[in-house]
């Protein structure tokens, strides 16, 4: 597809950079290599891993195009034996993957940047692909993943494990990448050595320091020999598994390791993280910013730096200059890593080389990246709708094809979606006219920005609108109200956008797909919705939040009721509460979180009914596994018949919270519809819905969806998504193997 | 890789089909097609999908060869706005799906048999990679997968969805299917359309019994179009989703509708299954033998057959010819639909038609297949360690490469992995040479197999039994006792196998990696392992299982002996009891039995200390969230706390059962390796770990183990596994999409 040249929003040639950052932009050597600045994207995962080398290719590239000096892969695999399934990774098995990483690296090369790879193996994981039993330094069960066992590895098999860090490393050296990592986090062969806990051996690679680093030691000098004169070699390690006596910590052996490793002239380069090993895997680190304010990590990167002698690089979600020139000057780093802000900005360093500081977008630390790899996806990014679309749909987070014709469209609607979507047919060249009832533009963020912790989540609409305000050719009309149909045929608009959201149903809908509560209604005094929340409706002493959302709303609710002082109860029909927030990795906080406050949980149960009691109401409550009578009439095959009766159960209370599922506002889409016949004479000839107001979806697909439909505005109907690029093999190929081979 | 011709475990040739299963031999008309036999491998998912053509061609080909007259597809998606993600699917959306899917279709006519795809679209489910919200009948939220809203679909959009159908089975006829299916299960689209509970529309498509079933007419007619004279068009039918009011009733209008589309002529074969709609899904169909018995779905089927007016296919896990000629003969069903069976053995029809009944492999319920599709992953076999394994390790169920040198080997250990170690070595033509320590065979399966429900699971030593029995050249010792490291030098065998098995840990390790828990010891009258239950140590009237195993054991010891009037509390440190169980479909009627039988549940908890207390102990449990001050010094970056004080939860009881983990038997294993000094001289030259000896793992993990040790017997390590093709694209193949193409 044509792209135009990358324009800036303000139309004018590049500003200069603002001296105060140019630090960030002196050149650094990391052993036989030199980085151009100190931008280092850190392995990050994707979710495409082996599967789609050309969506890793493409967003990467972005990122190369974007500035960033450095540039590595998520965790990659050395061996079959020790991949990472049940997650989607990347591997560096065989001649296949060589060919398929080199595209990666030659559009990071083409930008001047360094192409780096982290090499991993091992941890207590099952190996589902290759069916193979996970190796370790003792005979252990997971801790996390049940059914999974390690066996104790012997020295045959830890030479063998070398052979496969040196064949890895080798191959990378083929694929062209310039610097070679030992993975050392999250629990891998390394971590595991090293560790007291994990480690109980009695031979070489056992009980003393010395002994259980060999390993890491081992490695490392296996990718020394590969990498020769020609790459550097790095190791990342999370210097605090911030899970005591069960993994490394910092002042104990971690330091130690540091300076161990920098006495033997090993690594090139450190890359630091913290956590990994303990319940929170990531969490620790990749710290959604509900509890994790950026640079959280700082007291232990600046222990590390006082002490390496080579480049350290660490991340904090960093996304403001003047705090990475501060991270450096103050000795806690010398590059700064990123994998969220990458993503949400992929050209991050670029915009502020160019003094464009202000047109950073800035990560939200909401974690949907994760979550969505962690579900066997491709991530997203609530930030930027682009994150692994530039392959297959073809997109570029910084450049959109001017329109063949640029008229005037009409967006009814400045949430999430409706900005997006304003804000790309904006960049398009379209005469872009923002409707928004309200004074604010942002939507219900507005209202979900003043949750606990997720202030943060405001960087959506702020970006948007500071860069709207930017485009004379978009225009914004606050407090108009509510929007009717006979003002969009009024208008004159040829093509309309509906950005109208949703809201939160006021009925009980939820969790039984279209039935609704006997007993609920908003209207009364007893029952409140989240929209009635914020609007300050009362609340009683005694609260039940019902919660077949399963996201943050009613736990969040449930919060600020309890530090009201308030007896709160969440009652969902999931077997756990909140489960989207396992995804995103603030599940182990908020259950914390729970106990701290003293609320009450009902999992697996929902709601029979609703009656009036006095002046408050009883919650009937049934068991899920124990519905069936109320659901069928038919004879039951299973062997435990569902009964109701003895299930009940009655929760006393003053108020119900609401956070049963949303509804999608389509009075106006409806109302526009039913004039359908005068559309002609009006000049009307198409209305397009964005985001919730079509059907209600999570914060980063309404995004996306406002994105796509103003990227794809020209087509027949832009509801429905172009085409889109499919990764997969086609048989005939002739490096697809035939029975009897065997590649790996 | 060469391969024998298939061997009779006789050795005789083939004997004749016994002519009371004639009947399952007569040719049966569907639509314009001729289908050879009475046996149908029904829509069955492999977990392979349309990244891995290669391996769905293999599973389905060997299926073929063993004499089944029809094969189908899995639910085959019909385009990418309705794909199944998060589910491993196939699909139908290119000429490149036309391909893939053509090279099973050619298998399959190779050996005179039928092929079938299931065209499935819909569903209230979320469209991860598509990015894309599900249509359906009404706008409301998933009761299963939070988040997920539908929007109405207009009859513009059912025009499309319509058109959708009829490409996909345009390009299904060209890669040359005989029989073209509407999925009609599982909530897809024609089910929604067809409930009155999902269905509330007011135009042509709902309302009345005509309106909703307007749509499955429609997509059926457009089949019936694109099918033409060349091929059948059948439909799968959920006839009653055992949901009530929530879905099709089998004699509210499920009946009807048969008779409605019987009336209209609109398919040539009925495909019947039940449930699927409701909150079991498909495990009311795809019932697992714990509480299905074989042919539960007998009422429904007899009652479709009864008005039908073409063949009707249903399941029932049938594997016994008898049965399968009482089910036809009754009038219950025309053709034998399997999924698992056929799995199970492949070859199930041609052993049948070979006189060869006693060779059946049957299915044993378990639905570890199911599991590992719901992981995202291949399904797996316990009984067929070949399945998914046909095209990338180039295995057949019938087939095994003799061995180059017949030479003796010793397997010691006749558990399931040793008895499948035994069985394959036997058919490669070693003299094998068997050594069980007990009398019976079978190891600890043979306790397994008394929990409740779990009989059926005796059929994996019944079969390998009978089979070891049938070869000439394999030599059971039983009631040997322990056999010793000197035993093994003293035997004069070359190549020793071990499967000696795992133990239940005595000492609470599990849950914590290589922690044991601090006053928990088997010896002590208050504890019991599994293995001390099924000696029958005494148990107490207040007991507490502890579940960090997470499948089947805790619980079905917890029902057992809440079945003995006893006060059972479980306790697991996952969030949810028996996770493994869900996966495998069994989880809501186990959910439901701890219900009805008042076993206490106390999960995310785990166990600090067991304290003796007077003639009981105390469980001193904590609480998963906040069991931090015991597990680490450094500070914490979560914003709560892991305090352990206020978490403290004590349990008094009588017995504790420990299900924490297992534990491999090594001990024979070290011996062995100590005297490796003496190997030469006794002959001894390699002793190989098979099954949970080397690490404990799902049954079905350790039966392949022992199948592909002996597969790979000759290799250097018969314990590393040999290479696997790997499906996957490599870039540059012609096919692979460049930046801005749209393949789909």
């Amino acid at each position: 597809m044509t792209q135009a040249p990358a324009a800036h929003p303000t139309g004018t040639a590049p500003r200069r950079r603002d001296p105060r950052y140019d630090l960030l932009f002196e050149p650094i050597r990391i052993g036989p290599k030199v980085m151009k600045n100190r931008f280092y994207q850190v392995p990050q995962c994707t979710g495409a891993g082996h599967p789609r080398p050309g969506s890793n290719a493409g967003h990467r590239a972005v990122k190369a195009e974007g500035g960033w000096g450095g540039l590595s892969t998520e965790s990659c695999s050395i061996h079959p034996e020790v991949n990472q399934s049940t997650s989607t990774n990347t591997t560096m098995w065989d001649e296949g993957d060589v060919i398929n990483h080199r595209h990666m690296v030659d559009e990071v090369h083409k930008w001047g940047a360094l192409a780096g790879v982290e090499l991993g193996a091992g941890g207590v994981k099952d190996n589902l692909w290759s069916r193979y039993v996970a190796a370790a330094f003792d005979r252990f069960p997971s801790g996390g993943t049940p059914k999974v066992y390690t066996y104790a590895a012997t020295e045959e098999d830890i030479a063998r494990i070398m052979q496969m860090y040196e064949d890895a490393a080798r191959r990378a050296k083929d694929a062209g990448f310039d610097i070679l990592y030992i993975h050392g986090a999250a629990g891998v062969f390394p971590v595991h050595a090293l560790s007291r806990h994990f480690n109980r051996r009695t031979d070489g690679y056992g009980g003393s320091f010395e002994n259980r680093a060999r390993f890491w030691v081992e490695a490392l000098e296996r990718l020394k020999k590969v990498a020769g004169d020609d790459c550097a070699v790095a190791t990342r390690i999370s210097i605090d598994d911030l899970a005591g006596p069960w993994g490394l910590e910092l002042r104990d052996e971690g330091l130690a390791f540091v300076e161990y490793i920098t006495k033997l002239g090993l690594v090139d380069m450190w890359d630091i993280i913290i956590g990994g090993s303990g319940e929170d895997m990531w969490g620790e680190d990749s710290g959604p910013s509900r509890f994790y304010k950026s640079n959280h990590q700082s007291p232990w990167n600046a222990e590390v730096k006082r002490i390496a002698k080579v480049p350290v690089v660490g991340v904090g979600r960093f996304t403001e200059p003047d705090e990475m020139v501060r991270v450096i000057r103050s000795g806690q780093l010398d590059i700064i890593g990123a994998a969220r802000p990458s993503i949400a900005d992929p050209w991050l360093p670029r915009k502020i080389d160019e003094g464009r500081v202000e047109d950073i977008c800035e990560c939200i630390g909401c974690n949907a990246c994760v979550s969505r790899f962690n579900l066997n996806n491709m991530i997203i990014c609530t930030q930027n709708p682009t994150a692994l679309e530039e392959y297959r749909r073809g997109w570029h987070p910084e450049r959109f094809e001017p329109t063949p014709n640029p008229e005037m469209v009409l967006v009814v609607g400045a949430g999430p979606s409706g900005l997006e979507c304003a804000r790309v047919l904006g960049k398009r060249g379209y005469e872009v006219h923002l409707v928004e009832a309200k004074e604010q533009l942002g939507g219900h963020l507005r209202d979900v920005v003043r949750l606990p912790g997720l202030a943060e989540w405001g960087r959506v609409y702020d970006y948007r609108e500071s860069q709207i305000a930017r485009m004379p050719n978009v225009t914004v009309m606050r407090g108009t109200g509510l929007v009717t149909a006979e003002d969009i045929l009024d208008y004159g608009a040829r093509r309309v956008v509906l950005a109208t959201g949703a809201r939160w149903a006021g009925n009980g809908l939820g969790a039984s797909g279209p039935d609704t509560i006997p007993g609920i209604d908003a209207a009364l005094d007893h029952f409140v919705t989240p929209e009635q929340f914020f609007a300050g409706k009362a609340i009683g002493e005694r609260v039940v939040v019902l919660d077949s959302d399963g996201y943050f709303m009613a736990i969040s609710i449930a919060e600020v009721l309890a530090d009201q002082g308030k007896q709160v109860t969440l009652v969902t029909h999931l077997e756990t509460v909140a489960p989207m927030t396992a995804l995103t990795l603030e599940g182990y906080n908020l259950r914390r979180m729970l106990r701290e406050k003293g609320i009450k949980e009902r999992t697996g149960h929902w709601v029979d009914k609703v009656d009036k009691a006095g002046n408050g109401v009883e919650v009937v409550l049934y068991d899920r596994y124990r519905d069936g009578s109320r659901r069928t009439t038919t004879p039951q095959t299973g062997v435990y018949p569902r009964r109701l009766g003895d299930a009940v159960e009655i929760l006393d209370c003053d108020s119900v919270i609401l956070c049963t599922s949303r509804e999608a506002k389509t009075e106006l889409y409806d109302g526009v519809m039913a004039l359908k016949p005068r559309w002609q004479d009006a000049g009307l000839e198409t209305v397009v819905r964005s985001g919730d107001c079509l059907a209600p979806r999570y914060l980063a697909d309404a995004i996306f969806d406002g994105h796509r439909i103003a990227r794809e505005f020209e087509s027949v109907n832009p509801e429905r998504p172009k085409a889109i690029i499919r990764e997969r093999q086609i048989w005939g190929h002739e490096t697809f193997p035939k029975l009897g081979d065997h590649v790996v």
